[in-house]
C-alpha cells in the first residue's frame, strides 16, 4: 500500500503531515545540468500561500523551502533532489476537538477504517499542506519544461456560478487578483459571491483550466499510458478534485462528429496544422502538437462553520460547527498545484517518449 | 516507452491490432482458485459485439476467446492467464485508401510522428478492436469482484442531447435496447437522433455511467494512488474518452459546501451511513462504503462519411469522405469496456489495500 | 502478486505452462523500425532445443514461433510484439504419477502451499519450458543491441569439476559441442563426467559466463537500479540459478585493494582505458566502457532417476525414482536463457540512461 | 532515470550525499499500528558507526536520526515515514584534491560520463554514507518482521583468506568483536591480517552471510519476481558488492543432484520438513519454510594509500596516493546494510504474497 510515489522515469516521493515536523519531497530522475536554486522553488510555493487576500486563510504559513540534496554549485547533479519545508505555524489545540467526530466531506472516517486510527491533527495526510510537496516537485518539472520551450498557463475558469469570459482573457490579470481569474470583471463577481458564501458560513467550488504550449508532438504511450490518462490521474490525485476533462471534454459528449473533429490543413510555413482544437491537444492518447488544454473540477471546501449533522467516535449523532480558519474556496490555492502535477506528469511522459523510434535511439548513442 | 501494461499487483498486458493475427491479453496476478471458463469471458466479449442493431457496425466479428494458460480443471492456478481472440473478418483493402491521408479525429498523424510510420490497417493499435483485450481482462476482474459480493452496473446515461431519466431507471432495460440506456423512452429518442445523424453522414458522442455496489471501505492509497485517480486513468485510457468525473463531478464545482457535503448518521442497524452521496463513494481518495458512481464522456465517432478537409502524406490538402463500416456512435460498445477497466482498477486497488494495517497482516499470517 | 512481467521502459510479460496450450510473451516497449522476422526469433529458440546430443532430453520439441502482433512489413511498429509457441510434444501421462508426491529440489510443495494446489503437469510454470518466452523476448533485445553495436558471448564455463581453460578459448567451439564450452578439451572431459553421472542416475551443476562488448558507458541508475543489481535479478530469476557474480565476484572477497582496483591509463587513441578489468565492466553500478563479464551458478538437475526419499500428498514418507526424460545437466540449455535475460535487462537499463543529462535531452528534442 | 526508489508495495526512496546537508529516506507503505521510535532506528544506525575499533574510520559521525513524519503517539499511522540524518562531521577540503583525478575502483569517471560532471565531495551518492538511508529503512522493515516472528542474523563469514569456522558459531560473538565475525578465533586472525594490510597501505574484501528464520512459506512470485531474484537485486545494489549466492550457491555448480537435492520427510510434529537445506530456503523462487541463507561478496576498499596509476581530468596519466581516513575493510560496516536491504526486500515480497489465493483474500475481506 504505497501511494506516496508518482512517476516512472521521473519520480517524486512525498511525505509529511500538516502538524508533523515538516513536509518534503524527493525528486528522483531529474537530469543533471539544470540550473536550480531555492528561490526557483520558493516562487512556486508562494503561489500557494494564504494570507494574500481577505478571502484566504488567516493562518500564516512561512513555508520556506530548503534543498537538502541533489544540487551542487547551482546545478542539479542527476542525483535525487530532496526538499524540505518545516511547519512553523501550528496550533494543535485548534484541531483537538475534531479528534472526536467525523467531519462531513473529509476523509476522517475513511482513515479510521483504513488504518485503524487517524492522526487528527489538521487533517493529517489529507490536509491541504501536503500540496507543498507537490508544488516543490512541480517547480523542478516546470523548470525542465521551460528549458525545452514548454509553457504552462493555469488559472481559475469559474468559481461557483461565476465564469471567466474567454473573450476577456488577460494573462497578466491571473496573478493580479486573489482568485487567479484571467478576467477582472469575473474576479469582481466572484468576490461578491464569496462574500455572500462566507456570510452564510458556506463555501464554493470552481473549475481550474490549464493550457500547455509548445509541448512536443508524440508523447504518450498507448494503450494504458496515454498522455491524457496520466494527466487525469495526476490531477485527480489532488485533494478536492472531482472531475477532469480534456479539450471539449463533457461538451464533446453532446456534440457531433462534424462539430468535434479537428480538420488538418497546411499553414503558412508549410507545416501540418489543425484548424481547430476540440481535441485539446491529445489524440489517441498522444500529444498532437496543438495546445494541450484540460480542466479540473474542484468541490467546495468541506470545512464550513454552518451547522452540520455528523457522527462522533462513540457512534452517536452530533451537530457540529467547524471552527478554525478555513478558506471559503479551495480553487485559487489549487491553481499552482494543478500546474505542478501537470508538469510532473508531462516530464515523465516526455522522457518515456524518447525510446519510441530506433533511428532516434541510434542517433542518441552515436 | 511501454504502455501496454496496466496495474501494480493485478496486472494486465495487452497486444494486437485490428488487422494483425489476433488480439490478446495476459492477466498476471489473478489469485488461484477462481472458477473460470471461456464462457465466462465470452459473455463479456459478446457485449462488445457489433451487428446487434442497425445502428451498429455491419462488420461481423467472430471474437471467440481461447484461454491459453493459467486455468487447470476449471480453476485459476495463480499463474498468468493468457487469452487470445483471432481476427477473422478483415478486409485490408477497406483500409488501403486511408494509408495516404490523415483522418481528422484519429491518431494517424500522431502515430506517424511518434513511430516514424504507421500500420494503417484499420487504425492499428488505436482501433476499437484493442478493447477486446481490455474486456477479456475485465471479465476476470469482474468475476473476482463478484466472489467478494461487489457488483458493477454500467449504462449509457446520454447520447448527444438525449438524457436517460434517472426517475425511469430500469436495470433490465439496459441490455434490452441496443444503446444500453436504462430508460426505454430515452432509448427511443436516441434512436431517432442517431437516424438523423446517419442521414447527415454524421456521428454523436455520449456519456457512460457506472455504479459500483458493496465495494469495501478503505481502498485507495493517498496521495498519488487514490482510488478515483486510478479509476480516472483506467477510464481515460479508453479510446474516445475525453472526460471523467466522480460523484457530482463538474456539478460540484458550481455547488456550495452545504450542497456537496454528505452528512453522517446512524442507520437502523447501528452502522455509520452517509445520508447523501455527492462524493460518489470516494473521499480523500479512499472508498467510503457508499456506492461508487462515476461517469465517462465519450466523443463522437471521428470516422464519418461527410466530407472533411484533411492533409495527405504528401502534405497536400485534400477533401475526404471516409468509407467503410462505422458506427454513428461509440458509446454503446464502450459500456462494457468502461465496466472492464473499472473492474481491473478496483481489484488492483483492493489488493493493495490489504497491507494498510499491521493487525490485519499479523492475523493473515497466523 | 504479479511476477510474470519484467522491466520498466522495455517490458516483457510471459505466460504458459509446459502442458497447457502454449508458451508466449509480449514485448512492450520495443521501438519502431527494427527489422524483425520469425526467423530472427527461431534462431535463438533453436539454441534451447534438446535432442541435439545424447546428453540432452529425448523429448522432441517443435517450438516454432509465431509473431502475432507488433510487426508490419518486416519492421517493428512500436506496438507490443506478441509471440506464441504452441506445445506439440506433450505426454500428460508421463507426469501423472508426480501429482501425488513432492519432488525434492523442485517447487512442487511451495506451489501447493502458495496457491492451494498445483498444476502438476510437467512442472507447470516452474518447468524449463517457460524459458521459451524469455528467449523469444531476448531475441528481440539482442537484435536491438546489435543495431547499437553491442555483442553478447555466452558459454558454459564449467560442468561439475570440469573447467574450460581460459587460455584455450575458441568462440567457434561454443556451438560445435553440445555443452557450449569454448574449450574442446574441457568439452570432452565434461562428456565423460556426464556419462558417469547418467550411469549413476545422477546429475551435475555448472557455471555459465557471459561477456558483453561495446556496451555504452553510463548505464545503470544508482542507488537501487544499478546495472549489476538488475542483471543479478534478471539472471537469478532463471530457474536453477543459485548464484550471480560480476567481474572477479567472490574471488574479489579474498583479494586486496591493489589486486582488485583497475588502474586508469590513456590508450593509443588518447582515450581513458582501464588497464585491467577486475570490476567486470561495472563500477558504482554504472557501466564503465569495459567488457561486462558476469557468471551464473546453475544447480544440478533435480529430477534424477536415483532413489530419493520424499513425502507424498497424504503426508507419508515415500521413496521415489523419477522417471521421464530429463537432462543430466541443465547448463547447456540455459546458456541462451542467460544471454536472453541479460539482453533484456541491458536494453531496459540503456533506455533509462537516456534521461541522465539535460544537454542530451535538449539535443534530442530539437 | 530514477534509481533511488526500491520496492513495489513497501517502497523506500532515499536521497542525500556525504557532503550535502543530510541523508534521508521515506518509507512508503509501512502499515499502521507498528510501534516505532527514533531509538528503534538509532540502534541499527549505530551498527554502521565507525570509530568503534582501531580498524574503523577515524572520521567521527554523529548520525542522529530524526523521524519527521508518519508516526503519531508512538505508532506508525500508515502514512509515509520520513527520516533524516544531518551531516555533521564533514571536511570538504579532505576531498578537494580528488576533484581532479579519477580514483581507481570508484565510480568517479562513470559519474562524469553519465551526468556530465560530478559532485566530488566525498564520493557523493556513491559514498558509504548513503547506506544510512538504507539502514534507517531496514530498521523499520526489521521491526515489522519481528512482529511476525521473523529474525535475521547477519555476520561476516570471511575477511580475505580468514574464514569463520561454522563449527565455532557463537551469535553473541558477532557484536563483541569489531569485525562482526561469529568466531572469536577467526576474528583474531582477521585482526592480524588487516594489520598487515594497513601496514602495506592496502585493503581487503570479505563475505557476509545472512540467515533468516521463521519466514513464512510461499513468498516470491514466479517467474521474474522470485524471492531470491529480489534479494539478489537488493543486495547487489549495495556498493562494493560483487556477488550474491543462495544456499550452496556456486558450490552447487560443482555438485551432483544427489548432493544438492533436499529430501522431504515428516518431523516429530507431523509437519513436512526438509532433511537438509542446500537450497538455502528458496525453491522455484518461493520461500520453502526452511532458513533462508544467502551470502554477499564484498570487494576490497578501493581507497588505499598505496601508490596507484590513474588519469586526471586533463586526461593525463598520474600517480596518486589517496589520503583521507579510510577503512582497510568495508565488510563489518556492511553487515547491517545487508541485513537492512534483505529486510526491506522480504517485507515487500511478503506483502505481495498475500494475494496468491482467492480463499485467503475472501477470508480477509469478511
Amino acid at each position: 500500500m504505497s501511494g506516496s510515489t508518482y512517476g516512472t522515469v521521473f519520480k517524486i516521493a512525498t511525505w509529511g503531515e500538516s502538524h508533523g515536523n515538516g513536509i518534503g519531497v524527493v525528486v528522483d530522475g531529474c537530469p543533471s545540468g539544470l540550473a536550480l536554486t531555492e528561490e526557483d522553488i520558493q516562487v512556486y510555493l508562494d503561489r500557494r500561500k494564504p494570507g494574500t487576500s481577505k478571502f484566504a486563510t488567516q493562518r500564516k504559513e512561512g513555508d520556506l523551502v530548503e534543498i537538502i540534496s541533489g544540487v551542487f554549485e547551482g546545478r542539479t547533479t542527476g542525483t535525487p533532489i530532496a526538499m524540505l519545508v518545516r511547519n512553523t505555524d501550528q496550533r494543535s489545540k485548534d484541531y483537538s476537538e475534531i479528534a472526536n467526530y467525523y467531519r462531513p466531506g473529509h476523509a476522517d472516517l475513511n482513515f479510521d477504517v483504513k488504518y485503524g486510527f487517524r492522526d487528527y491533527r489538521g487533517g493529517g495526510r489529507s490536509s491541504g499542506r501536503e500540496t507543498i510537496a507537490r508544488v516543490a516537485a512541480g517547480a523542478v518539472a516546470c523548470k525542465l519544461l521551460q528549458t525545452l520551450g514548454v509553457t504552462l498557463t493555469t488559472y481559475t475558469k469559474s468559481i461557483g456560478p461565476v465564469d471567466a469570459n474567454p473573450k476577456c482573457f488577460d494573462p497578466e490579470e491571473i496573478y493580479r487578483n486573489p482568485f487567479h481569474m484571467p478576467d477582472p470583471v469575473a474576479a469582481g463577481e466572484a468576490a461578491a459571491y464569496l462574500q455572500e458564501c462566507m456570510h452564510n458560513q458556506n463555501s464554493s467550488g470552481g473549475v481550474i483550466e490549464c493550457v500547455i504550449r509548445n509541448f512536443p508532438q508524440g508523447a504518450g504511450e498507448p494503450v494504458f499510458e496515454k498522455l491524457d490518462a496520466n494527466l487525469a490521474k495526476a490531477i485527480m490525485s489532488i485533494g478536492a478534485v472531482k472531475g477532469f476533462e480534456i479539450g471539449d471534454g463533457f461538451a464533446a459528449a453532446r456534440a457531433t462528429g462534424l462539430d468535434n473533429n479537428d480538420p488538418y490543413g497546411i499553414d503558412a510555413s508549410g507545416n501540418i496544422r489543425k484548424a481547430t482544437n476540440h481535441a485539446g491537444g491529445i489524440l489517441g492518447g498522444i500529444s498532437d502538437g496543438s495546445d494541450i488544454i484540460f480542466r479540473a473540477a474542484v468541490k467546495p471546501t468541506p470545512s464550513i462553520a454552518a451547522p452540520q449533522m455528523t457522527v462522533n467516535r462513540s457512534q452517536e449523532s452530533q451537530e457540529i460547527c467547524i471552527k478554525g480558519r478555513h478558506d471559503p474556496v479551495i480553487v485559487p490555492r489549487a491553481v499552482v498545484v494543478v500546474e505542478s502535477m501537470a508538469a510532473v506528469a508531462l516530464i515523465d511522459m516526455l522522457f518515456q517518449s524518447m525510446t519510441s523510434r530506433l533511428d532516434k535511439i541510434t542517433e542518441f548513442f552515436k
